[in-house]
C-alpha cells in the first residue's frame, strides 16, 4: 500500500515537476472557463486584476478597412475580465485578446492556429455544416509529411499527403486531388487552418465525397518548407511574395504530379486528377490547369487571383485565352469558382468570369457572403468535394 | 502594365486581407526582434507601454519547490521591455512572459509548444548537441499520424510513425523502436517537446544511429489522440493519472507490435525490437519488456517511474523480480537507464538498481545533471539511439 502511494505520487508529480521545470506552471487558472461555449453564445475570459483595458478580437467581427474590430470586456470579481457573444453562426473561428494593447493568447485555451506570422486562438461552434471541422468517430485517413525530391529547384521539398482510411489495407487505387494555399500560407496551412483530413474524413464517411489521395504542395519555391520546418530554423516568417510569380511553382508541378502517382496508388488518368487552391493557389490552379492539356478534369478557383500578368516573362503565363481555349476543347467534368460578395479580388474574378463567358468556357460558379477569408475557404472544400470524381 | 501592378497589389493585398480578417494584424511588431539570439547570449523584448511589470520564466531558470523563478524586465524607450540572457547552454529551451500576472505568449516568436495545458514559447541555442534538434540540410525521413484499430480499448487510436529517409523507395526491412512518453504526453509530445524526427533525420544522416522506423503511440488508454485530435473535441487537457496505472498498456502492447510489423517493413526479430520511454513511458516500457519475454533486445528508461503497484489487480505488475529473472536470463543487448541527479524519482531509481543489481541483472546507467525535463530527455534519446540494432 505504501509502494503504491510512492508510485502514484511520483506520477502524479511527474506533471507537476514538467509544470514547474518546463511549462512554468501558471496558464492554468483553476476554475476558469475560456471560451465557454454554450450551444452558438460564447463567454471569453480573462484574469488580468491590473489590466486596465482588455479587448477582443475575433474573425466573425467584420473588419474596417483592414482595422480589426475590437470589443471591450468588461472586469467582473477577482480582476476576471468577461465578454459574451451570442448567435455565432456554428464555424471554427480565430480570436485574440488585447490586454492594455499588448496581444495575448488565452492562457486557458490550448488551441492555437498560425497563420503566417500571427498566432491565434481557435474557438468551435457546433452546427451541421462545422461538424465536419471536428473530429468525429469516424474511420481517419493517414496524414504524412514527406519530403519530394525536386530536380527543377534543386532541394528537396517538403509536401503533406492526405491517404483515405483503409488505403494501406487495400490495393485499391484512388484518385488525387492537389490542394494549394495563398500567398501567406505553406504545406500545412490546408491542414491547420483548412481543416481538410476532418473534412475529408467526415464526407468520405458520410458517403458524400469519393476517397480519395490528397496532395497539399508548398507554393512558394524560394522555400523547400513551412517555418521551422526547414534548414533555414526558427526565423520569424513574413508574406513571401517575390517567388509568387516566378512561375517555378506551374513550371515544376509534373515533379509533383510523378512523385504522387510513382509513390501512392493513385488513378493515372485525367478523369482521376483534380486541381483546387485558394487565392494564390487559386492562380497556381489555374495556370497549370491550362499549361498542363489533359490533365486535370477537376479545377477549384476559391477566392482565386486570376488574372495574368502579361509582361511576366515565363511562358506559363502567355496566350491563356489560347490555352483556356484548348482546355474548354479537350472537355472537363468541372471547373468551379467560389468567391465571397466582399472579397477584394470579386471585381477580378467578376472580369475573368467575362472572359470565360467569351470564350464559352464553361465553368460553375458560388457567390458567398463574406470575404477572403478561411471560412468561407472551408465551406468551398466542402462544397466541392462532393462534386470530384463521380 | 497596369494588370500586372494590379495582380502584383492583389497579391500582396491576399496578406493584409488575412491579417484583417483572419490573423487581425496586431501581433507585428514591426523592427522589434524577439528572441534575440546572438550566440549563447539571447535577448528578450516585448512592446508593452502600459505594463507596470513584465517578467521572464524560461526552462533554463531552476525551480524552486516547484515554483518557477522569474525574472524582471527593464523597460527602455518606447514601451519596450527587455532582458539579456547570457552564456546560456546551446539547447531547445521554453519560456512565457508574465505581464502585470498575465502569462503572454511572445508575439514575435511563432513557435510554441504545448505541455498538457501550457503553451510555451521556444528558444534555440545553436551548438554541437542542439544542432541535432534542428531541422538540418539531410535526407528527411516521414512522419505519419495514423490510427491502429485496437480490440482491447475496443476504439481507433491515433499513432506518430516515423519511417527512416528512402524508406519509400527501397525494399529493405528496418528495425523497430517503440518510443513511448510520459504521464502528461501523448502521441504527439515526442515529436513536438522532443524534437524525435530531427534527431533521428540528423543521426542516422551522421551514420550514429542506424535507419529505423520509430513508432510513438498514446500510452492514455482511455483516450484516443492528443487532445484536439479525438472526437473529444477541443477541451482543456488535464493530467490524465487514472488510466496510468490499468496495465491496459503493457496488455494491449501486442496489437501495437503487430499493426506496425503487418504494415511496415519492420524486421521481426528480437534484435531489431527496443522499446524507450520517458517516465510514465519508461514505467511502460519496463513492464511491456518484461511481460512480452524474448521480444525487445534493447530496452531505455528515461528518469522512469520504476516501483511496481504491489497491490495492483492486474498480473503484469505481479512477480516482477521472477519475470527480470526470466528477462535477464533471455538475454538481452541493451537495458539502458538515465536520470538526472535532481530527479524527483532518482530515490527511486537508485533502489530500483538496487533490485537489478540483486538480481545479477545488467544494465548501462547514465546520471545526468538536472531533473525531469525534456533537456534531459532529448539529450538521452541522443545518447540511446547510436546504441541501437548494432
Amino acid at each position: 500500500m505504501k509502494i503504491l502511494k510512492i508510485i502514484t505520487a511520483a506520477f502524479i508529480l511527474c506533471f507537476p515537476s514538467m509544470q514547474a521545470q518546463e511549462s512554468l506552471g501558471t496558464s492554468s487558472k483553476k476554475g476558469l472557463v475560456s471560451p465557454d461555449v454554450n450551444g452558438t453564445t460564447v463567454t471569453f475570459r480573462l484574469k488580468a486584476p491590473e489590466a486596465k483595458s482588455v479587448k477582443l478580437m475575433g474573425s466573425w467581427l467584420p473588419a474596417k478597412n483592414w482595422d480589426p474590430t475590437t470589443l471591450d470586456l468588461q472586469q467582473k470579481q477577482d480582476g476576471i475580465w468577461e465578454i459574451t457573444q451570442a448567435n455565432l453562426p456554428p464555424d471554427l473561428y480565430t480570436y485574440s485578446f488585447l490586454v492594455d494593447g499588448v496581444k495575448v493568447d488565452d492562457p486557458n485555451n490550448v488551441y492555437l492556429v498560425r497563420d503566417i506570422a500571427n498566432i491565434m486562438n481557435m474557438v468551435y461552434i457546433d452546427g451541421p455544416k462545422s461538424a465536419n471541422y471536428k473530429v468525429q468517430n469516424v474511420p481517419h485517413g493517414t496524414v504524412s509529411k514527406r519530403w519530394y525530391p525536386s530536380k527543377g529547384t534543386k532541394a528537396d521539398r517538403r509536401i503533406t499527403i492526405y491517404t483515405p482510411a483503409g488505403y494501406e489495407n487495400s490495393k485499391e487505387k484512388f484518385p488525387v486531388l492537389y490542394l494549394l494555399h495563398g500567398l501567406g500560407g505553406d504545406e500545412e496551412s490546408w491542414m491547420t487552418l483548412g481543416r481538410a483530413s476532418q473534412i475529408l474524413d467526415n464526407l468520405i464517411a458520410q458517403g458524400k465525397a469519393k476517397p480519395m489521395i490528397v496532395v497539399m504542395t508548398n507554393g512558394h519555391t524560394s522555400t523547400t518548407a513551412a517555418p521551422g520546418e526547414s534548414a533555414k530554423g526558427f526565423y520569424k516568417p513574413t508574406m513571401m511574395a517575390p517567388d509568387a510569380l516566378n512561375a517555378e511553382m506551374e513550371t515544376y508541378f509534373r515533379e509533383i504530379i510523378d512523385f504522387t502517382e510513382n509513390n501512392y496508388r493513385a488513378k493515372k488518368d485525367v478523369n482521376s486528377r483534380a486541381i483546387a487552391g485558394l487565392s494564390m493557389g487559386g492562380f497556381h490552379s489555374l495556370y497549370i490547369s491550362a499549361n498542363y492539356p489533359k490533365t486535370f478534369a477537376y479545377v477549384g478557383l476559391f477566392s482565386p487571383a486570376v488574372m495574368p500578368p502579361r509582361n511576366a516573362l515565363s511562358e506559363i503565363y502567355k496566350n491563356i485565352d489560347d490555352k483556356l481555349k484548348t482546355q474548354s476543347n479537350n472537355q472537363y467534368q468541372l471547373y468551379w469558382i467560389g468567391i465571397g460578395k466582399d472579397d477584394f479580388l470579386y471585381k477580378n474574378v467578376a472580369d475573368f468570369r467575362q472572359k470565360l463567358d467569351a470564350l464559352h468556357f464553361k465553368y460553375q460558379y458560388v457567390e458567398s457572403t463574406g470575404g477572403h477569408t478561411w471560412i468561407n475557404w472551408r465551406t468551398y472544400l466542402t462544397e466541392f468535394l462532393p462534386l470530384l470524381f463521380n
